[in-house]
């Protein structure tokens, strides 16, 4: 593949689900991801990496679907993304990438081996020989199935530049397409990555026929700048992730280097085919469906990043808004407006704005969204558009309930002991209730959800959010949790460890009890699905019509 | 003042107490200001600038209170920091900044004026020949009151270089002993503002006599890549905040620069006075005061930033941990072991974990902790550091308590009408009761509350996370309300646009909507403090013991 057309387009290679979602905590199901995957396929994504597939066989199948549907739907461009697979340097991984991506309308292979002389030494035992051969037989071998193949030097930021040539001439020959060039453990300044670029593209025979890729890590706060300089010695791919997200400190955030590049296209006379104004809804989806918060003070997408959203006194920032502000608000997605919806609109003003925020309903998850929101505008007065967008990550994409909240009884506070009770519809059609009592609602609730599932699960992670502002505010629960049982699943590209994977739950009421129960359900259905424990019977002691058995110590 | 002795050395200036806590939601309390400075201090900061003294009567008196005592206070080179006070360039102002910093050790005056096209046309609406008239008679007198004096040309990134060169000899002809470069609205790129420092190196007359500062806003993502190129090109002061804090994508992060100036050293040949193993501390302290929450993926201080605090499985990380960490989380102050403490733990133990954790308490205060602690301890099984962190920022630096909660009663659920019963003690000594129903449990709460108080407060901001591992973690919540009759009386020095003050509040219980209502109760007694609103009556039907008067529309 040669490189045609414009020369001065920056190709976005979206890594969210694949290195941003291996960031320990970020998990996403299936459905969210093929959703992520369609979000990014709106945006103008050129590249899609789905994930590991070999990883296991959630992974592969999460992989396979998105090259199968988001693969075939065209972007701002016309043409559908490119849905890429990660592969090691292996027959058995490239099999597996191949055999998830297949489906695609434009597939690739992205197969990596490290080149840096402590991961050499330390993690893969091999000499500079051997491994120069790996590359050259996997990169082959990837190419006699797929006719886009990139290949990574991993660490290349800590690799011998001379090596690096080597390498990425023999990948070349090999038939390798894109070579992309990681900074994995975000280690260099911009002078160094920028150097390392135009060093490769000086001294790499035959790297005028392929695409040169950067990837960057945010250790030392540097993945933006060194994602530039790679740009400006002459990349043409960047790696970036929504939100930045990502292992450790995280990748480089497509939304920086997207707005960078726009802000400053005098500077930098490169552009990208990212329709920007959907940015800010795809960093609010990845950020709910990860439950990885966006702090107020992150460039681009974070609540304070324009002056106008602080919701304190704005007449000053508007009056002299080209002297503070540098990129519009509009330009990302971060509308004025508010929505005033309330309680006599109808279905018809529902679907408009819900249109304007980019969701395209189906009728029949239009009317559980309707449903929802009549419920929400009895309570509350004017119903805005970040309560829309909770009601839309609450309603739609949830995964398999396969027990529901049917009811929700707490007593608490100073005086007394934090009692919980729980109704719930079983996957038998039966009905269990259960009290416990707790060190405050939430463990109480969670308490009596533990005896009538009968699963043990510790709590990782735990935020809420107030989504809109007011004291009457719909709050929005995140959760993380972890089987206690469970045993090593899921294996790490990089590490080639294995991991437990943990289970993330979402939920918004105006009762953050209630917020809290549904999102602590959610999160346990998607344990019980994943772990094939439907069968499993509720403990007796929450039968049917259970009552409480746990005991507290309170002093 | 001349620089001497060591010409690798960067002084660190950390604005978190003036750039930081002028973005909006992240006003602190005098107390909270005091602490945080105190903890720069102990950090090794070289210069706090510790606010804009002429806001307003409470920023004067923080300022005041800061240079009284922490500019006395030795830091880990054994000198305190210098105390600085930011002046527009008025007499009015330098008098003020003059008068707040003059306790001091060691006092500094920053004032700055717009030098940009568009701040000097739109803004300033003065000719450049003005500008700089005002510049000279404005740092001559500041230096007519204090031996140190820094200027700032405003919009620098955006300025005339050549015009920035005549302004900077100016101002150092009339006494400036630090000029400082601000990219005032993150607009530059690396290579431009190393450019533009370097420039102002080489053809400003005097220069050499004086100390570049560079302050760079982090818009684009790019604040830490142009403050290390600032350095690079000459600089020797940065201006930053802890956690990036600050208005819109926030200010360079203090931690970030830190630490890439130290892990590699060998490409910067720098240093700075910094005791890294503080800044995890200092992090948390001014996440927790603000409010303004730490991404997990945020370089250095998130949660996930070293991969073995996830909380998942760790062994490859550890195995292999040259191959993945450029630098120990020890090495900014996170400790790989958890402190066990439990109920029979003693006060002595107490008192040597906090030790440890870099707090020194008055026996009185240790005190109050031990009995929380104990409090804690019988209904958790094992206490962690975070617990008592998270202890120390309830228990300790609170604001004046006027209305103690002195208890609350809450049922909630789907059920029924979320109902919440406070029991209040008032300033003068009596109880109050109120019963108020609301759309959940803390509307309700926050409901009873307001009708004690008699005032009505808006709730901008609301969040809540478990700072504990479990399920039977202790919940923090912080809130950020703003006076519903609150007048404009806090002044931005940059738009001179005045806004409304907001009030933060912070609690921490294992029963969450125990902690809802302590940090509600906290911000409001923050504002009554303020507002001097102390000696206001409750309204009647809140009276001693009052009754529920609140109606909620249900649907």
């Amino acid at each position: 593949m040669v490189p045609v057309g414009n020369e001065n387009y920056v190709r976005i290679f979206d890594t969210t689900l694949r290195d941003g979602e291996q960031s320990p905590g970020a998990t996403m199901t299936s459905a969210e991801k093929l959703e992520v995957a369609r979000a990014l396929a709106r945006l103008g994504v050129d590249i899609i990496e789905a994930g590991f597939p070999i990883a296991s066989p959630d992974d592969f199948e999460a992989v396979r679907r998105i090259a199968d549907e988001v693969g075939h739907l065209p972007g701002p461009g016309g043409q559908p993304p490119v849905i890429c697979g990660l592969a090691r340097t292996t027959t058995k991984d490239i099999d597996a990438a191949w055999g998830a991506v297949k489906g695609a309308a434009r597939p690739r292979i992205h197969t990596f081996l490290a080149t840096s002389p402590i991961h050499m030494k330390h993690k893969l035992r091999m000499d500079p020989e051997e491994v120069v051969e790996r590359v050259v037989e996997m990169v082959s071998y990837a190419r006699s199935l797929c006719e886009d193949v990139e290949f990574s030097p991993e660490d290349a930021g800590r690799s011998d530049p001379e090596f690096l040539y080597v390498v990425l001439e023999e990948a070349i020959k090999a038939g390798a397409t894109t070579l992309n060039i990681p900074d994995t453990v975000g280690y260099t300044t911009p002078n160094e990555f920028g150097g390392l670029i135009a060093g490769i593209k000086a001294n790499t025979p035959g790297i005028e026929d392929v695409f040169i890729s950067v990837h960057c890590h945010n250790d030392l706060g540097l993945a933006t700048a060194n994602t530039l300089a790679g740009v400006q010695a002459g990349a043409r791919q960047v790696e970036v992730t929504i939100n930045g997200i990502g292992e450790r400190a995280g990748n480089t955030s497509l939304e920086e280097i997207v707005m960078a590049l726009k802000t400053r296209q005098p500077v930098f006379g490169l552009e990208t085919g990212i329709d920007t104004t959907h940015i800010m809804r795809v960093s609010r989806m990845v950020s709910n469906y990860t439950g990885m918060a966006v702090q107020p003070n992150k460039a681009i997408v974070g609540a304070n990043a324009f002056a106008h959203e602080a919701g304190i006194h704005q007449d000053g920032m508007l009056k002299h808004n080209q002297t503070y502000e540098i990129m519009t608000p509009e330009s990302v997605g971060v509308t004025r407006t508010r929505l005033v919806l309330g309680k006599h609109s109808g279905r018809h003003a529902l679907r408009v704005r819900l249109n304007e925020l980019g969701y395209d309903l189906a009728d029949e998850d239009l009317t559980k969204i309707f449903d929802r929101f009549k419920r929400l505008a009895d309570k509350k007065k004017t119903i805005t558009d970040a309560d829309l967008e909770a009601l839309m990550a609450d309603e739609l994409y949830q995964p398999t309930e396969v027990y529901r909240l049917d009811g929700l009884q707490v007593a608490c506070g100073t005086m007394g002991l934090p009692t919980a009770t729980v109704r719930l519809a079983g996957p038998d059609d039966k009905v269990y209730v259960c009290a416990a009592v707790g060190t405050g609602p939430v463990h109480a609730a969670y308490t009596a959800i533990d005896q009538v599932v009968g699963v043990k699960a510790t709590l990782l992670e735990f935020a809420v959010n107030a989504v809109t502002e007011g004291i009457d505010a719909l709050g929005e629960v995140t959760v993380r949790i972890q089987y206690d049982n469970g045993q090593d699943e899921v294996m790490h590209p990089q590490s080639e460890e294995t991991s437990v994977r943990t289970f993330g739950g979402h939920g918004a009421d105006t009762d953050i009890i209630v917020a809290c129960a549904k999102a602590y359900l959610a999160a346990v259905n998607k344990l019980l699905v994943a772990r094939g424990l439907l069968g499993g019977q509720p403990p007796e002691e929450s039968s049917e019509v259970g009552t409480a058995t746990q005991r507290v110590l309170v002093g």
